[in-house]
């Protein structure tokens, strides 16, 4: 694929006359480049053409709702404020940053193209990030704000759409190809160095904007921290210690605070900017966040302070497991149809995120004295924990690009599966029988495996998703006080007592960490850019040029023939 | 391994006297066509010398036994009678059809040569169903008549291969790459655009070429509807519902019925046409509905109306289950051994049917009984299960054109085993036991995960296979029962009734819409075309003449060195 | 791969003048032979230029401790002595063989120029295998000997990787895909056509490097034997052979004594041939026979006398698993780490060393009345178990080349794992419930399903590795005892009986066939092909001087659009 790009991309100080069309531009677009070029007109004329399409036709500010401004002055976000007011150098800038570059190379400037808005001199206010507001916020496109009044009775995906007038690929959801070929890293968070985005990358973004949906991985750090704390005093084998409960009522308020905080900031994401959700839930890797919240949800259950509540009314675990049973139902059956989504493709560690809610489901279930549910959703947790766990130790080929090279704390997301499963399953049983303990010491493997290597670890670039390869420790240290409960000696106590230590100082390092990133390095909330890439190939629209001029009809399957095609070319030209 | 040989086909453009070898030409048609292209001949002498070859050397009538004059005659076949008779006119437009072809392009013809027999003018019989009869009837073919008698002491499937003295390849069974590569969709029986067959695709065969092995998919359909409307009046959970054990009875006498007419067909088809079914078993996807008449079976020693007989025989039970396991020894070490049969290779959901036998089997033998012999085929199907679950969730790459893309009916398949493995071990413990639960919620899962996707099937194109897809339904509602014995309350008495009663709604709307195929439509048993399939890739010589002159390539399995190399060439063409 | 090689091999024909550089020329050489290139000298001092680089300064002879004059005289090795003391006419025979090659193509020369040592005239002993020991014996090689020394803190394989000083790449551990590329064959042990070694094939080496880890196989298969020995005459349901304990002692002590002349043998090669020991350990295949020593200890334990010992200390049990925890570790962090020894990629049915080691100790612990200890081995077993079924059974195209495509003797291995967990399982338990059935019936399944194809093995190369593939038919005996001691009748006393005497018969079959490669063909232990494969690919060369002309610098994603390049350029020189 790299060699691919960078072929094409040096045709064009070969070839004065060629055109590197405008990624967005299709239909009568391409109508239009085509003529012009056909006319040979001079170029930068030809650029004034493509402009005044992907341009939006008058530039009035917008008067709708407008979400910036609410945020610009909210309680986390303390730059965006300044920098929306001092939005237009910034444009400015980033435009004559732009504009040298193609007036260098004529063609150049109509790439540049897909910033779907050309921001005005006249306006103030930065649009390039209209395409993610839910409402744009612009009188004049009429045509969206028509159907977007049409569409009430649609559905709301359809009302977004709508919004998407200019950009119509925007309308269906990107493809997860598309994630795969502009980003890399193992939380698929980096982009690659040929890529673009749709979003200024030299300014901060809106924070709404910044705000990922693994930030609820704090939430899952931090409820499960206060289970371990329940279970470190309540515990026979642990009894020893004489530890208070009140820092497992401490943890769980903190716990609900945050939940409750984290899920409003969200909400309003989903409110004001649904695009950049949309894009979220459908990263291969971001997905699987999304149980974040729900999954806390469930730690919330299983961690609440015996002062606060001894019995939870059965119905709230039928209410909690809905929303899990429904994404489960949604990513389980993307793994298996054939789509881009398949396992053997998108299979991550990360992915088990979306098989513990069942057991710890399970768990809650049990807990709360409940039979049949949660047998189902252990069950259900167990045949894809199997699929997952094989696939993900067999690195299939296809997945490669997504499970990190390098070992990287995303494989602390090992251990937590089989240690919740232990638990669940003692629940069910009743005892911690022999079911149990094959979980819970393939748990001890695993954790063991990774101990060992601790040292290789390469994974220093701090991110919020961290927070989550936190709660298979804690879940490792409260499956080994179970089962130190079962077998009581030195040893299993000792062993209990050192991981819920090294849980307990992991999450506490993380938390100054994440304390240090919010508050003096300030960048906990780094601009998105996975929901910023572009939805089209910036290489790409070469190609079509060329199929048009040499009539090579079929767009699937150019792929390395296309290299070759270009290379050879090149040399044809030279001679 | 294509990439060296498109090395070595560019060179004829750079030397004109190298000549672009058809991949058919074999032996003695090697040496022909080299001699025509040098002498420069014209095209059409050149087509005689090729046509020569694989013509039958006199086109006197056959005198064997011919058993297309009883099958036109018989009862499920009303239309192959009158296309035999009106033959000759038909056979006349199939030539017709094929000559202006050649005389466009003159190697054209020589691609025609793998039909095996020409048929000539004379004859009023269609010799082209000669190649699939086990006795092909023609006294003039001495060799394969003195090799048939003489293969007395042969395999039978030796005295086949005898009829093929002409197309040597076809000796061998068909390599099941030729099937992945002829064919396209979910059952692996379209015939892709590229692709030619070696019987006449313009007219009727006859019945028994057109009968597949997966009729007895009804068997399936129907005997496991017998076992739900015995279990239905005889469970306690369902006890309320005051129905009567006759529809047992019915069902259960036709499917006895059904699968004695089904089986002798089929026998009539082994003992006429060998080829065909050999070639059916060879087929990736069709071998495993080898294992359908051996799985109605058990479903009917099952479902045995108590007025006819309480207590089977533990006997039966090792009758039943010795070609299962024959089977079973076959296929799994296909799967397991490095053939082209190879399970990453041939994974697809149809492959539950051979999965599923053991499960079925193990609960046969717990109800009759014993105990030994149903753990050691629940064991085997458990490994397998295992194996294949986790391998047809994966979608690897491998197998994906196996594997249909969008839902279709056969995914239905999925719900099979694990339901029928509760009951199994729910025999095996004597309880309805937590292991039984792990399968039954399995199994309610991915009926689930199919149901809310219910709106997205794609699979209108019906076949008999279909009634394949019906019985894990009716398997999911039986283990629905058994389960809602043990846990008895409304919810589960209602998913009783619930899955009872789509699953004989299901059967109930096939029946119906095999009946309108069968005697509105009248295309119930189109022409099987997945068993005509050449042996042969008729695009490589093509390509290969396509190449020399034209030097785009087109095709599918075009590596990536062949179409740089193509390029390349063009490139040079044009300078 | 293939079709590249061809690409760049058509080349030279084309353009004579175009040089088909030595593969291991890196660095300097690869300037000597620029220069060559650009001045056009004659071939023959082209020769001149590497052959000086690669030859060590002066050839003065070994002083260091010198391992071989040991083993020349050692007990095992008859023929080795006769070959130092002849070596001088064989090295100058393996020079004139090379040198006519080199003559005629004057390029061939510099490919020779791998062989790190060019045996001078005047050195009355081999350098060549040098390269291996741990101590190289030449005092001129000061830099060597200098941070020999100084590397005293440093460990040990720090030392032995400052004895490479000539051939820096041998620092690094032998990447796995150069065993891959460089070997084929079942066991990787054939060298391919392609492929030249370090160390000279036309003498036999010394005795200790062609001593492989595999011989501890012998040890497997004999003590196995002596636990089938000891249940025989012990277990319940074959009382009735009235067999005696003798043989149970005999095989024990025979087991015990190989172990110890074995280990202190490989001993032996570890301190004086640490580089060969280290290449077998980074051999895909080789790495699993590292756990034989290991698994035999265990066998020792488990069938240790009633006579000698009937009680052993649990402590025991802790000091044996601890070198099978360490390397599984090792391994099976291997597997799941992305790096090239990745389970995809090294899946082989040897792998079962790797697994089986889990059950024997789990059933080792439980015999000794343990219970968390063997529970642990048991989860971490089964959970790798199930992941090593499921990619051996998918078969992946990643891993075909290692993986036998016919059936090897190799295959057996399967049978070891279940049939061993199934009696762990049973000691865990207590008694041989349905878990240990299903185990135990997975092996029979798999046993029959080899049994059945026994008339297509094709392993008739014998190797020691063989003896590994004899265990598991023991286990699977062993097994069937203890299942005929809960299923006692006719059926299954005739088949503890039956399995007994094939696994026995087995055994004595191949230890005569052992006697006869010792002692008669004298080729026990053939030249160990597989630790001397050189370090670098005798086939990139090409490559690299089109780099060095062309200006394309990287050399790990050349890939299609280098063959494409390759492929165009050669038409461009052709204009």
């Amino acid at each position: 694929m790299e060699s691919e790009e960078h072929v094409s991309l040096q045709t064009p100080s070969l070839n004065d006359k060629r055109q590197p069309t405008d990624p967005s531009a299709k239909g009568t677009e391409t109508a239009v480049l085509e003529s012009a070029f056909d006319k040979s007109e001079p170029p930068s004329q030809q650029r004034v053409h493509s402009v005044s399409i992907s341009m939006t036709p008058s530039p009035i500010k917008g008067i709708l709702f407008n979400p910036e401004s609410i945020f610009n002055n909210g309680i986390l976000d303390s730059s965006s404020a300044a920098t929306s007011s001092s939005i237009l150098p910034e444009a400015a800038q980033f435009h004559s940053h732009a504009l040298p570059k193609s007036s260098a190379f004529e063609d150049q400037a109509i790439q540049i193209g897909h910033f779907p808005y050309q921001p005005s001199i006249e306006s103030s206010k930065d649009k390039r990030f209209d395409n993610f507001k839910t409402w744009s916020g612009k009188l004049e496109r009429q045509i969206s704000l028509v159907s977007l009044l049409k569409g009430k009775a649609q559905r709301k995906s359809d009302q977004l759409e709508n919004a998407f007038v200019q950009t119509t690929d925007q309308v269906d959801p990107l493809p997860a190809d598309r994630y795969f070929d502009a980003l890399e890293g193992p939380e698929l968070d980096t982009l690659k160095a040929s890529e673009e985005i749709l979003l200024p990358e030299d300014k901060q973004w809106p924070f709404l904007l910044r705000y990922p949906i693994s930030s609820f991985s704090i939430c899952l750090g931090v409820s499960s921290q206060a289970i371990l704390w329940k279970t470190l005093p309540t515990s026979a084998s642990t009894k020893f210690l004489h530890l208070s409960i009140k820092p497992n009522l401490v943890l769980w308020c903190i716990s609900v605070a945050l939940l409750v905080v984290l899920a409003c900031i969200y909400l309003l994401k989903i409110i004001f900017y649904f695009e950049a959700v949309r894009r979220e839930y459908f990263h291969p890797i971001r997905i699987n966040f999304f149980f974040a919240p729900f999954i806390a949800l469930l730690f919330l259950a299983l961690g609440v302070p015996p002062s606060i509540c001894n019995n939870l009314h059965p119905a709230l675990w039928y209410i909690l497991m809905t929303p899990i049973l429904s994404l489960e139902l949604k990513i389980y059956g993307q793994w298996m149809s054939g789509g881009q989504r398949r396992l053997s493709k998108v299979a991550n560690p990360v992915n088990h995120l979306s098989i513990v809610g069942n057991f710890v489901g399970a768990l809650l279930g049990a807990s709360m004295g409940l039979k049949e549910g949660p047998i189902f959703f252990f069950a259900v947790g167990l045949a894809h924990y199997m699929v997952l766990f094989v696939t993900l130790y067999q690195r299939l080929p296809t997945n490669e690009s997504v499970i990190p090279k390098d070992l990287h704390p995303v494989f602390f997301l090992f251990v937590a599966a089989p240690s919740v499963a232990s638990m669940a399953w003692a629940r069910i049983q009743g005892s911690f029988d022999y079911g149990s303990r094959i979980g819970y010491f393939i748990a001890m493997f695993l954790y063991l495996s990774l101990a060992v290597r601790v040292n290789f670890f390469r994974g220093f670039k701090f991110s919020l998703a961290w927070w989550a390869y936190t709660f298979p420790m804690t879940g490792a240290a409260t499956a080994t006080i179970r089962y130190s409960n079962e077998v009581t000696n030195v040893a299993t106590q000792a062993l209990a007592v050192a991981l819920s230590l090294i849980a307990t100082l992991t999450v506490m390092a993380l938390f100054i960490v994440t304390l240090l990133h919010a508050f003096v390095l300030q960048d906990l909330f780094p601009n998105d850019i996975p929901i910023a890439i572009s939805d089209r190939n910036p290489n790409k629209p070469h190609r079509k040029w060329y199929q048009s001029k040499h009539g090579n009809p079929s767009d699937k399957d150019i792929d390395k023939s296309s290299k070759s095609a270009t290379g050879s070319e090149k040399r044809d030209l030279e001679i």
